[in-house]
């Protein structure tokens, strides 16, 4: 398996469906479907939704029945990254190398465009919910998984923290709590919800959780790692802007040598998570564990 | 039936309901639940759940089962106004006589505050739904009402239009659209949802939908003509405020007369709605047109 091939291939799907949902129509308030458009067009990796789908696929050999729910997702990971760069907030004119939602259509509708994919999220999930099938009871649950991580004891929880600047709380704890909560929260949720949705036992859903907890973290060190490191070109954003803003970083707390070291045993963590799959189901996963913990962009 | 004491009853209700209901431990992100905590408690009329409570109880007799809905409801609508109050927005210091949400936790907060209402309605409203009962079907249409007032082609589509200042769309269009959707859309949808939750015929919903339609533009209107001839003190703001924004209004369209003279048609009309219902079960609706129609505050 070439993992940047797949991952490609799923790229291609979330965007052709992306295209169709999003709505696009001439009317009154296009501004905001305009905004809308370009946040979620504007080159994401599209990860958490095909992790979702991935999942899906491992548990069931399909995943047509997690397409809404990947959407939703990508669109909630939008919608925060819009919210995230508004000038009260990290103040980023600049992601994926294109100009920030705000600078392009304003602060004001930048915060309605972040608010309408949240709720667009929503809407996409409850309507993807098969009502006359007796597994309505798993897109309710897999929902749910999404909301909880979307929300103040997830991504919103952590987004607070992060932006706090001092208080009185060890280093070490806050850092777990924003890394866990603020990103791992939702990539967690990605693939715990699509496990859900293709029926998968509790032990698979546990050690979905498990490999997804690992990832998330192994994803956000490696992000603060090509914060300082990484080709800027590649990345699409301006590096050392974590030292310029004295954000918390593991690297910070805890050094190179130390989060490379951490990496190395979150990504072993993940595979042997997936040690209850079978080896060619599973391979994709591993694969991008490994790409994950490895990746320039 | 003493209105007042009937709205103040269930505002009770609500404010206690909410009180448990909304998060307040001593955690890392206690800041958010503060800011959440502060607009949700700061005085709100509860109108919007105490129209799902109401129309629940003369569908079925009991409220009960449309509380969590409900609560979700005023969470949704308290969102929208810490969104709309933020400085790119409207940009206003002060709403119910009390400083707005960004005023006392600063912008960033705000926004996350605003962002983690919108989402605790929506995991409220999930986990309100009772898996294994058969009428768990009513929950999920009940919440895809909401979800569809609450978005791009609800609530934030007409605040979207709202805040554009000039295209060469007709005023009158324009106006409709904005009534239609940032007011009436969420006080149709508190009373739809209430209704289908207590398990209402079709018929039964679309005249409670005709009801709903019709007080929330009316609302809408009244709020316009207190703008301009309002009691400050009794408002809890600054009135004329429309005038000086350059605010699209009924009333800066069609003139007082009008205004007061379309008011008393909305209000027949919204009496003429419930007429399929019993006289005495249907009476706190009734009076409650009534009272929209001629309130100060």
């Amino acid at each position: 398996m070439n993992i940047t091939d797949e991952l490609n291939k799923y790229k291609s799907i979330i965007d052709s469906e992306l295209e169709k949902i999003m709505p696009n129509e001439d009317s009154l308030q296009k501004k905001i479907f305009e905004a809308m458009r370009y946040s979620i067009f504007a080159g994401g990796k599209r990860l958490r939704p095909i992790l979702t789908l991935k999942t899906s696929e491992l548990i069931s050999g399909s995943y047509e029945g997690a397409l809404k729910i990947a959407l939703s997702i990508e669109m909630i990971h939008t919608y925060s990254l819009v919210h995230d760069d508004l000038p009260p907030m990290d103040n980023d004119d600049f992601r994926r190398g294109k100009p920030t939602n705000h600078r392009v259509f304003g602060e004001d509708i930048a915060i309605l465009a972040g608010d309408g994919l949240l709720n667009l999220a929503y809407e996409t999930m409850l309507k993807s919910i098969p009502l006359n099938r007796e597994y309505y009871k798993r897109y309710i649950s897999a929902i749910r998984e999404v909301s909880k991580a979307a929300g103040v004891f997830g991504m919103i929880g952590g987004q607070t923290v992060d932006i706090q600047s001092k208080d009185d709380v060890l280093e070490e704890k806050k850092l777990e709590f924003i890394h866990n909560k603020k990103t791992s929260a939702l990539i967690e949720a990605s693939i715990v919800s699509g496990a859900i949705l293709a029926g998968a036992s509790n032990e698979q859903i546990n050690n979905l959780r498990c490999y997804g907890q690992a990832i998330g973290l192994c994803f956000q060190i490696r992000d603060d790692i090509l914060d300082r490191i990484g080709d800027k070109k590649m990345l699409g954003k301006n590096i050392g802007s974590d030292e310029t803003n004295h954000k918390l970083t593991y690297l910070s707390i805890y050094g190179m040598e130390n989060s490379v070291r951490e990496i190395q045993r979150l990504n072993k963590k993940a595979i042997e998570s997936l040690s209850v799959f079978d080896d060619k189901e599973s391979l994709f996963l591993k694969e991008l564990a490994n790409y994950l913990a490895n990746r320039k962009s």
